[in-house]
């Protein structure tokens, strides 16, 4: 395909941005794509990788003269990286990121952008459990969604960058902030942090040794952990931003547990019945439109982790 | 191999059952297996499935005469099976279970055994979301664990029923009830209700529609889901019958809980980065201790189900 933007500057060289990097090229979305890194030694790893066309020493080198920039650093990172690139973009720059959540990054980041560059908010709902340069893949955003914030640059910005994700595989939806934000919590913010509890429940458990909840994980307890070994400081960042939202799913979600644990207590088994069947339900939905199998997995693997 | 026992009569034909069958007759670990089921329908599929040797019309008629007796019904059957079978057990015949709980079962069963007939409660660790007799497969039990309660019947009863599931291709385990129902509602009956709980915040949630949930659910919820397919009579009889230990892992769930969302209230990060770090290393135990992967699943498919 012809480039839809020229050059691109990819702030942070982890899973996300090296699979930008690799997606980008199999497109030909970008005609150069600079990169640059915190970090000496991701620097180095990235160079060595070779996905970029160039690894810059500094963000601001990297975003100086780019068309197209993404930051793609934690989000409790970013305040400080815009900070630094505002006074080198160039006018017509077009500045995006891939944070999971988009209404205190807007707060952090759209402060210290220049008059004449457009900014639009983006995250991809895809990832691994692993980080790093070497972490990154040209098919990771095959049929994931990213979803982007309009209303902060100008329409065809918002189309430019849609066209750019759209080349490296995803599907594309538009939402404002504060419902990006709700729906993240739920689907991904909250499960998280209830699969982090499960697990310190296990490790706190006297009576249960560690090695026997190991030894049987395989009963449920195994997604849990999978869900729980995500990166901690980009989890601390994502509960201490999207904190409204998240505390208001937790307050529901309570709710709904003690309602459950009150039906256990009385022996209420209709409730119980009533309750699981309709779950079943959603299950069957998500099958139906294409966002799992029914096949059994015998050989586990890792999963996809989104924030 | 020669055969441990001679008759294996197996009441109920899910999934637990036909695979038990499956997996006898790739050992030869039985020289014939007579199936029963509650339903005409079962009975009918189970025959023209012809994975047991015969399909006796009632729990009685598979009993009789048989050296092993395996009940594959739901917990909250258990006691029912076992009154009819009682009078026509055979001197020196073997009962076990594959229920999900053990001292529920033990109370509801042992009772109608006659002297001179052993009861080894069982619990194979594995399963799929399916169910019903066409769900079953011979490698089901494969590196697995099976785990076995002592004491209500002599050493080398144990000892058989354990070369059974040995043949079967398990490993075993032996446990008291108590413990055993403890460590289930560690690693499986709180999860699999935390699970619940989550699916059922989702589809109450009125702000966020089912089909953004169903659209999103990539971002970790889909794990939730999958977790909470599985048969709702199954599970209502699990936590019926298992309560005590569930709700005093639910307590300690609370707990752990409500200190992560203080931290997220009051901006802890540090509370939340260290929290986030320790449940990291119980997911790499479980990966050293062969139980998962590290390798990344894009073609997520339906899990393991076990109670």
């Amino acid at each position: 395909m012809s480039p839809v933007f020229d050059r691109v500057a990819l702030i942070g060289l982890g899973l996300i941005a090296s699979s930008i990097a690799l997606a980008a090229r199999r497109s030909g979305v970008a005609r150069e794509i600079v990169g640059h890194a915190r970090t000496g030694a991701s620097r180095e790893e990235a160079r060595v990788l070779g996905f970029c066309d160039s690894v810059a020493d500094s963000a601001a080198e990297a975003a100086a003269g780019a068309d197209l920039v993404i930051l793609c650093v934690p989000v409790g990172a970013m305040e400080a990286v815009a900070r630094e690139i505002g006074p080198v973009l160039k006018p017509g720059a077009v500045v995006s990121d891939v944070g999971s959540v988009k209404r205190a990054v807007i707060a952090a980041v759209a402060p210290h952008l220049p008059p004449g560059v457009g900014f639009v908010p983006g995250h991809p709902l895809a990832g691994t459990e692993r980080s790093g340069p070497s972490s990154g893949f040209a098919t990771l955003f095959d049929n994931r969604w990213c979803i982007l914030v309009p209303g902060l640059a100008p329409p065809q910005d918002v189309a430019r960058v849609a066209a750019f994700w759209r080349a490296l595989g995803a599907n594309v939806d538009e939402m404002d902030a504060d419902h990006h934000d709700l729906v993240l919590a739920v689907v991904s913010h909250t499960p998280h942090l209830i699969a982090y509890t499960m697990v310190g429940v296990a490790d706190h458990l006297e009576a249960v040794s560690d090695s026997e909840v190991i030894k049987y994980s395989a009963s449920g307890f195994r997604d849990f952990t999978r869900i729980a070994a995500s990166d901690p400081t980009m989890w601390r960042d994502v509960f201490l931003t999207n904190r409204d939202a998240t505390l208001d799913i937790l307050g529901r979600f309570t709710e709904e547990l003690f309602a459950l644990q009150r039906a256990i207590r009385m022996g209420d088994g209709a409730f119980l019945h009533d309750y699981f069947t309709r779950t079943r339900a959603i299950r069957r939905s998500i099958i139906e439109a294409g966002q799992d199998t029914a096949a059994p997995d015998f050989g586990r693997a890792a999963a996809p982790q989104v924030a």
